[in-house]
């Protein structure tokens, strides 16, 4: 972001501080990935939104309505997941510019009932209105036995993430070109241009983890880990170590990486929307949830740190030289 | 709306019939004010959302920062008060043009904060983004002891409205010229453009209402009175006679229509955002329901019509002659 306008974390400090002001008793609301409310019937409800924009979060030019609604829909079921919840309830709101045919229309709501269908979601709601371009909100309820934050993290826990990173920044590298680069297999672009499309929210992992015990803290991966990690680290008051040989990099990412002389190690730490879990759990605990979850789900879990004191994050390289790290970017912008 | 494009209303019969697809056992969600969702613990909990585009639902010419973060939660209040509930928290997604600044950006939420402070919501969460135009989604969420339905309208029952209809017509009116209409009181005209800018919905008269027996149906007034009575009689399957000449119209709505050279009564018929009540009762209970809620809210409920069997509505003059009555515009566009 640019001039006088303040940055996303910015932002959520201003909204928190205003908020704070009015709800002293709120405790966990703007600032984690979901709010958590509790309910006349005394039960706890998740909710979260989500604002997708055209040019801002994706282009027409690859996106199609149907990958529009169905990435609109998976981005806030991956905010339910980091707090090991259920999702249940959507509410879809779509601006598109006038001249929209009903076909494309549909073909959105189709692909945001695709993602709904998969994990029990029922879109309950919803608005229209005509925009200069597409633009999309949904906001997500859920339900959660014990809701996961990203503010409870300790020093001497362990930092591990799901699945690989980077392959979402990979795909989008290969959208935005206007040709595909020689020399890597179609197989391969696919992989890696689905995960930026299509992305798949962790929710039994989620609910998996936040059941097994030992998970002190948690959250989705939306914006690179050397962003989300930071947000973490700062909500919890406490420092990290990351030892970047550690992240997990799929082949595929790898590969497209060479291919544009990029390296892949920008994109686990700055590439942003693979909506993967941050994990940050007991170190006696690894191994159990490792296995535990390979077993439940068929899903990786990855040590790649751990948690200190102090604040800040400590990029570190194999022989423990401390590493510059790309900050974290906001989507592709200017 | 033009070209293949569908109204919202064609949207709202495709995005229900996707969805009831898919959920059979849903009773009320797309299509009324609100969704009405049974949580864990057993409450209902009423759920709404609505996108405000620039352009679309606003200017930035006359609209503030403050206006527009008012009026996105109190059209989404006045959706909970349509069915009788109690707005309890909102989530917020504002997109707005790179280079907006922080002092603008806090407005918006200052403006969005005196609302939900006034109808004791808390703003729970939200999400940011630039876009090429001001963008607002929000989200309400809130409780219902006894949800008042729009599709429960019998024929025989009596058709009323809270407050006047038309002002924000009228205010719109203003707000759009380039300069003032000459002979009107200042007094006049901030009447008529604080009821388009800051609309005050009927939370208190929706609850009493619901909680005093008799009410048979009800929504809020947003697009207009032909459109919206279209709506409720649609969903309820029944026709109705509306008498044009009891439609309450105030006296600043009728002296800015006079120097417009405008029939007020097109604007109370056909003009939209006013978040009135439109309620629907039983003959016997009318009296008792007027009298009582001008004594608890202040608030005035004027018979205009009546539930009749068919479908569609006539308009009647004092003569009883059919009148023409223009179709409910759907916002400026075009």
């Amino acid at each position: 972001m640019s001039g006088d306008r303040p940055g996303e974390d910015d932002l959520v400090r201003l909204i928190r501080e205003l908020v704070r002001r009015r709800a002293p008793g709120l405790l966990t609301g703007v600032g984690d990935d979901c709010a958590v409310l509790e309910t006349r019937g005394g039960a706890s409800l998740l909710a979260t939104t989500d604002l997708l924009v055209e040019d801002v979060h994706f282009r027409r030019r690859w996106a199609e309505p149907a990958d529009i609604g169905a990435k609109a829909l998976a981005v806030n079921v991956s905010d339910i997941a980091a707090m090991g919840g259920t999702p249940r309830w959507a509410l879809v709101g779509l601006g598109c510019p006038e001249g929209t045919g009903s076909d494309e229309i549909e073909a959105f709501y189709e692909g945001a009932l695709t993602v709904a269908d998969a994990y029990g979601v029922v879109i309950v709601g919803g608005d229209t209105s005509t925009a200069s371009g597409w633009v999309v909100s949904v906001t997500l309820l859920g339900d959660a036995a014990r809701p996961v934050l990203r503010s409870t993290a300790r020093p001497g826990d362990v930092i591990a993430v799901t699945g690989t990173l980077g392959q979402a920044a990979a795909g989008l590298a290969i959208l935005e070109r206007e040709t595909a680069p020689h020399g890597i297999e179609a197989a391969r672009l696919d992989e890696v241009t689905t995960a930026h499309l299509r992305p798949r929210p962790r929710v039994d992992e989620g609910r998996w983890l936040a059941g097994a015990g030992g998970v002190t803290a948690m959250m989705d991966l939306s914006d690179g880990l050397a962003t989300d990690l930071g947000r973490l680290i700062a909500e919890s008051g406490v420092g990290a170590r990351v030892d970047v040989e550690r992240l997990p990099v799929a082949a595929a990412t790898r590969i497209v990486a060479d291919a544009l002389d990029v390296d892949s190690m920008d994109w686990a730490t700055g590439g942003g929307e693979d909506y993967e879990l941050l994990v940050v759990c007991e170190p006696t605990a690894l191994e159990r949830l490792h296995d535990g979850l390979a077993k439940a789900t068929g899903t990786t879990l990855s040590a790649v740190g751990e948690i200190t004191g102090g604040s800040g994050t400590r990029w570190l390289d194999g022989r423990g030289r401390a590493v510059a790290v790309a900050p974290g970017f906001e989507h592709f912008r200017g």
